[in-house]
């Protein structure tokens, strides 16, 4: 179920926007297409980003390869600067494109030394690869995190999902969704609850899609009903992706999430975020200063062109919100499962 | 902005489905078309399914005035039958059947130890009366819930809101919406924050609507943003209305209220119910065994015929939620402002 795959020059995106009526791919050949199509949601979650991303950078490469080394950097300047402006919330955005800049700029270094220097050819391919790589780790990453997550699954459990962490939102298997498939896999009878996410009901079109054609149980509900579930004792944990997380363990995620926390919290429910490390941001002390992007209003007031609500009506739309590390039971990375306090376990991660 | 009109033998609905890009008004003449209009949220709001089954009896009442008394009372028995299986959850429902029907029973026993009898064409009269009464009353009492509310409302308040306990969920003036009306007719600069309500959209369609239409200013929101709202200060208190308070305060309303109140909780922000005293129910001690309607799986998995969920998923579609008494600040009803404990105010306002 991988939403991304790069054929022939181009890279394919499978079309998010309309799942699950319609299966359609986007293609895009240049970072601008690559942009557009993260902007408008084609493409959606943090991982997924990043390595959508990492193609962007890689396919505008290959429009250079005729280029002069300075044009050639001009361009992938140009790039990497669109492709970091297409949304502002997911970190593995600036991490793969850091990544991608990183190893351009080591390449540039070895040629200035270097007596036979690399074509801008042959550096359009370096990129290309390291792209491709960059897909293979993350789903490679996805079943270490499944693998660490399903300890946390006790059989018969249900689970409450937001938004989609699932293959979707990555190259492949999943985040939060990855270690429901680990506990599916591990033979344990789970039972996933999906939030329906409002307004761009990811779990509605996708998460249940998803789990549907893996043939995991799955029962879908409104957002609102997220608390009303656990009241009547319908739910034994709750697992979400992460869009960014502070040095501290405070999580950026999709609008809705921190509503969940603090209702899990209220029920004694445990709440866990499964990212990898590249979801972590060390230079954001704190969820404090994690930009949250506003969304368009018409999200809110229109489905599909239909009104939905009033004529100019005035519209609060934030994509994402930000709990605190406090309501977070333990977060589930490829190095393992981090617990409080997590200023340090997310430290001992990266060592 | 009156949802139903008693006018010439006919009972007019707004079509509360339509709304807002469509005003179109439901004419129904007997109580089998009162029943599925209630049943098809052409009408919703508890106060206003109550006043609209009192209507659905005297219109079957009208149509049987050339009945035998033995055929009217059959007739009548039959009407309170449909329009009792209406809707399960809103207690006022019954309550207006039960008037009805007492009123009936009064008449019918006077008329047996009188020389002059009322006929049954008179008796369709006495029962129009009644609903028009009721009609009338339910207005009077919004507005009283209002002044009562408005006490609670300081200026420059952020108030949250959910579905729509408005006019539209009234006779006219609303509860929830009737303290804010109040409060803004006393000169209060206030801003409404309106939950969209899904599955139905009541906040976005409604509420925002009948705000706007009055110049209150409003903003709509996503059900999942509310938390978030709080955390980041934006509301100073929540005000909802309810479908049926339990002896003991516990309060069934539209799905999501029990969230909103666990948030308000957690954030400490004072949580509000505004409703008649025909929404408490003295029968049920509490809320547990308040009958909760499941509607159908269509409401979430198609949006105007348009599906948005894959096919065939399973669906958990409750209407309502249960709010325990604990969770809430205060019970605004038209004889006062109810504090706890609430088993003891309650019945003080009975008294």
């Amino acid at each position: 179920m991988r939403p991304l795959r790069h054929e022939n020059g181009s890279l394919l995106l499978l079309d998010q926007t309309r799942l699950p009526a319609e299966t359609e791919w986007v293609a895009c050949s240049d970072a601008a297409a690559v942009a557009a199509a993260i902007q408008n949601m084609i493409v959606r979650g943090a991982p997924a980003i990043g390595v959508t991303a990492a193609y962007g950078v890689a396919l505008e490469a290959a429009k250079g390869r005729a280029d002069s080394p300075a044009a050639f950097r001009l361009r992938m300047d140009e790039a990497i600067r669109i492709l970091g402006k297409s949304r502002p919330t997911a970190v593995n955005l600036f991490w793969a494109l850091d990544r991608m800049n990183g190893l351009l700029g080591k390449l540039e270094e070895s040629n200035s030394l270097s007596d036979i220097p690399l074509s801008t050819s042959d550096l359009a391919d370096r990129l290309l690869a390291e792209a491709q790589a960059m897909e293979e780790e993350d789903i490679a990453i996805n079943r270490r995190i499944g693998a660490h997550g399903n300890a946390l699954v006790p059989d018969g459990a249900r689970i409450l999902t937001h938004c989609n962490a699932g293959a979707l939102a990555t190259a492949d298997y999943g985040t939060a969704l990855g270690v429901i498939r680990a506990a599916h896999d591990a033979g344990k009878r789970i039972h996933v609850h999906a939030d329906e996410t409002r307004p761009y009901l990811q779990g509605a079109r996708l998460t249940a899609w998803e789990l549907m054609q893996d043939n995991i149980p799955v029962t879908l509900n409104c957002d609102n009903m997220a608390g009303w579930l656990m009241a009547n004792k319908r739910i034994d944990l709750v697992i979400t992706g992460a869009d960014r997380i502070a040095a501290n363990g405070d999580t950026a995620n999709k609008i809705g999430t921190y509503s969940l926390a603090v209702l899990a919290n209220y029920h004694r429910i445990p709440f866990y975020i499964a990212a990898p490390l590249s979801t972590i941001d060390l230079g954001m002390a704190d969820g404090t200063r994690i930009p949250i992007e506003e969304r368009p209003a018409r999200e809110l007031t229109e489905f599909r062109g239909i009104p939905i609500a009033p004529e100019g009506v005035r519209v609060y739309n934030p994509a994402f919100d930000v709990t605190p590390a406090e309501l977070i039971t333990a977060i589930i990375t490829e190095t393992g499962v981090l617990r409080k306090p997590f200023q340090k376990s997310i430290l001992g991660a990266f060592r």
